[in-house]
């Protein structure tokens, strides 16, 4: 199954409690708005497949996986994900948003947990081709920031959370890493701010890259 | 994490209803009889978290998945059976005989399905790197007997059975082909016989092939 190229993909990338999934809504609201057809979806899951494999990946103890069977799994959700959701929503002609996409693999399995960026070079020429998003969204906020708006979340889908402080750094940089290395396709938004604030920063940068119709 | 190469790996492979679980079973007795120590195991699955994978790919519609999600979902599975079961075992000087490997991945989503033969080598090469079965037993006979043999079996565990007389005969001769393609590794074991007899030549093969200390 080869990717289709009719309408846009934005993905949202950054650590715990950055507030992706507030953003990806007033996003989709604003596009809305300009008359866009939008679907949001989240990764791991947005589909009904991947979302049975997060909750492998997202319950559980820390060292469930080693890093090796984690991006494995990760990318038979992903492509669950672009099969049955992604690639027939562009298909379509809808502007597809999704809370998180490969570059957070890269950023938790290889920057976080030390993880040969080769293997999951491999697997992303296998599971998504050539293939990519056309803006990605890096949020950023310091970690201890984010680690305690996340905290105060709640709920069970906390087995990154817990994974210590180091990681959580690790994480961070390797996000700005992929960021800088890829400026044409990432953006870095200061994620520090209000809500509208940073949705305003959002609109500015979606307006001044992908030219909405 | 590496594998290590102590006790010897055996792996029985064939399609569906060509006794294989019995003639674990039977070369386990066997091995254990001559003082040996043996692990028996089993793919998709043989460790807790390959276990929970298993269910995603045993069970459910035939289309559940397309070919490369699938192939990422067994090689998530194997990656988890081999460092939290295999490895270790052969570690300690265990003799571990598996019900299917990765022979299996190649010849159902491979030869059955279709999928390119590349993307299953370099998910080979991320999960299992330049590790291998020391012997592997391909049981063969006719699909009809087969099928016939193991809808006899009954259970829920039957997505791969239901999939058409085509594809079974296409799954028999990739098995072939690939222990052609393979015959240090791999021999083809005549499996329409009764089990003593099959037992029997299995046997013979593991002595003329792996000296028993």
């Amino acid at each position: 199954m080869d990717a289709p190229a009719r309408g846009r993909f934005i993905t949202f990338e950054g650590g715990e409690g950055a507030g992706k999934s507030t953003q990806v809504r007033l996003l989709a609201d604003s596009l809305r708005d300009e008359g866009l057809m939008v679907v949001t979806t989240r990764e791991p899951g947005g589909s009904t497949g991947a979302e049975v494999i997060r909750a492998l990946l997202v319950e559980g103890d820390t060292n469930r996986w080693d890093g090796v069977t984690e991006a494995l799994l990760h990318f038979a959700a992903r492509r669950d994900h672009l099969v049955k959701t992604v690639w027939p929503a562009l298909e379509r002609g809808a502007w597809v948003i999704s809370d998180r996409f490969a570059d957070s693999t890269l950023a938790y399995q290889g920057f976080g947990h030390g993880l040969d960026p080769e293997v999951i070079a491999s697997l992303y020429r296998v599971a998504v081709g050539h293939f990519a998003p056309d803006l990605t969204l890096v949020l950023d906020l310091p970690v201890e920031k984010g680690l305690e708006r996340a905290g105060a979340r709640g709920g069970a889908e906390d087995r990154y959370e817990r994974m210590g402080l180091g990681f959580h750094q690790r994480l961070r940089q390797g996000f700005l890493g992929i960021a800088a290395a890829n400026p044409i396709r990432c953006a870095v938004i200061d994620a520090s701010h209000g809500p509208d604030e940073v949705h305003g920063d959002i609109m500015a940068t979606v307006r001044a890259r992908l030219p909405v119709p």
